[in-house]
């Protein structure tokens, strides 16, 4: 009920993700009255159920106000089916504030977990790299940090199959002594923490595979998510712009190169990761952008059903409540 | 000596400097044995002398230790040359963190400016944002934060001549409730500064015109340039691999059109504006990259000849120590 996009395209991307895994059932959750005819017309019906839901946190609305206000939200609700163990997983594109409230107070933290975070996907044509917070923690203790890298780390390695996942530290320049005061904190930390622990990264590491995690606070990981977005949309219509402006040439060579411009543009597009996942509650839940796609949402929910496959959350809640650090 | 380019890409950039302004004098800071046969070769060479310093802060060396141990280090006695009034204005390519240490301690802070700070412009094709600190001031003080918005306004006003700058606070939502204690902090001293203060921007915004000022410390500053030139690198990269991968056609479509690459590349280039100025010393400094190309020194210098021509650092000496609040 959240996408900005309508239900037209949730539906799509639904049906999408039913097509591609066999074992895959979806609950839409939300007004039937709007849901039930969407519904009937599509092709995988028979592993599709409705759960119904009357109200919608908007995407303006105050977190912490909006879900306490609104009890049968749809995002409240698919997290409640969460928590009593009727589905495995949730996936919500809409308010990240609000989906973080609900998901913390409605699934709980995990046993020994300080601050749930939110994991993001940065792509660099290669694969991803992981920044954790994303923008769920602004104000972020040293030992938050720590355990942002144990929870990426786990992460990378159970639900994207990489073993020994290279952990950063996001800071000012690689040797320890660059940083700040939190950061110098969290890096003696994160070195005794039982992680491939590979030191500070920087700004430009996100983007050239020199990490599969970059650990940071929620306030710095929400800027450079920003500041990636607005980048590359300001480099695509500045070339947009210069082809639409060359002579009849360069524009003929705009046309004939434009499917390398697609593909480029989709090996580098965040949608193609799905979402960010919340880690550190008890449930699988995935973060969709508001304004997610139907390749978006497929892929959300595809992420959705990795991690409920991989059964993430215990395997997290073992590895924090254990005192052993991580395993190496 | 610091260009990680070498000599002849310095000389070449000061040149072109002084082609294009006709009241410019270069002096070259360096060993005599390596600049002089340089400089014989030089068309301008009327207008270019040197002065020797026998010491090169090197890319890696630790700042602090750096300056105190070469006393006749190439950037230290450029800004000698300042402090004396000999030059009006000094550019390095080179050593940031030793330029900064350099400056402060050699030219020393303008009265009531709590923390020199770096101002980093990031293009937009349609002009600059300004960001302010880019890496001098990694532990801010909510009152480090409001005089960068001071000094930065008063920037963009004088030196690029566009009244009543629009500065924005860099945090993770438009809402004044959106931030961390640091920034909630700012907002309220940014707010009652005398200036054009419009409210907390995003990361997105530095790219879209949105502010001419972005506030932040220098941890979040470094971070955010970082993450702009390394995304922006791996676009070219994998625009560049379709476009090889691509069949005979899409190879020459990329031909045809390089010219419009190339044009957007150059009004999104950083080089263009020329380095980055610090501000709240008692004298005008630049600093431009190591790996600085002819157009970068090129600019820097005309940045540096700007500085000087408009007298920036008396108008913010006098800003800064009237208590007046800055004029709207």
């Amino acid at each position: 009920m959240t996408s900005e996009k309508g239900l037209s395209v949730v539906m799509a991307g639904c049906v999408e993700a039913l097509r591609e895994m066999d074992d895959l059932h979806v609950v839409l959750v939300g007004d039937p009255a709007r849901l039930d005819p969407e519904m009937a017309r599509q092709p995988r019906r028979d592993r599709m159920s409705l759960h119904p839901a009357s109200q919608v946190i908007g995407m303006d609305e105050e977190p912490g106000q909006a879900f306490k206000s609104k009890k049968d939200a749809s995002v409240s609700v698919a997290l409640r089916l969460v928590a009593e163990g009727k589905v495995q997983a949730a996936v919500s594109p809409g308010n990240t504030g609000a989906s973080v409230v609900a998901a913390t107070l409605t699934l709980g933290r995990l046993q020994g977990i300080r601050r749930p975070a939110i994991l993001m996907t940065m792509p660099h044509g290669q694969g991803y790299t992981c920044v954790l917070d994303g923008g769920a923690v602004v104000d972020c203790k040293p030992e938050d940090l720590c355990q942002f890298g144990v929870m990426a780390s786990l992460y990378v390695e159970k639900v994207m199959g990489k073993p020994a996942p290279r952990v950063g530290l996001l800071s000012i320049g690689e040797e320890e002594i660059k940083g700040n005061e939190q950061s110098h904190a969290a890096f003696q930390l994160l070195k005794n923490a039982g992680l491939n622990f590979i030191g500070n990264v920087e700004g430009g590491d996100l983007f050239n595979g020199g990490c599969d995690v970059a650990v940071c606070d929620g306030f710095v990981g929400n800027i450079v998510l920003k500041t990636a977005e607005g980048l590359a949309r300001m480099i695509r219509e500045e070339l947009k712009k210069s082809i639409r402006a060359g002579n009849l040439l360069v524009r003929l060579g705009g046309l004939l190169s434009r499917s390398a411009f697609n593909d480029a543009a989709r090996r580098i597009n965040p949608d193609e990761y799905g979402g960010a996942v919340l880690l550190g509650v008890q449930g699988n839940f995935i973060i969709a952008h508001g304004s997610a796609n139907e390749v978006a949402i497929k892929n959300a929910v595809r992420l959705a059903h990795t991690c409920a496959s991989q059964d993430f959350v215990a395997k997290l809640g073992r590895r924090v409540a254990s005192s052993e650090p991580a395993a190496r």
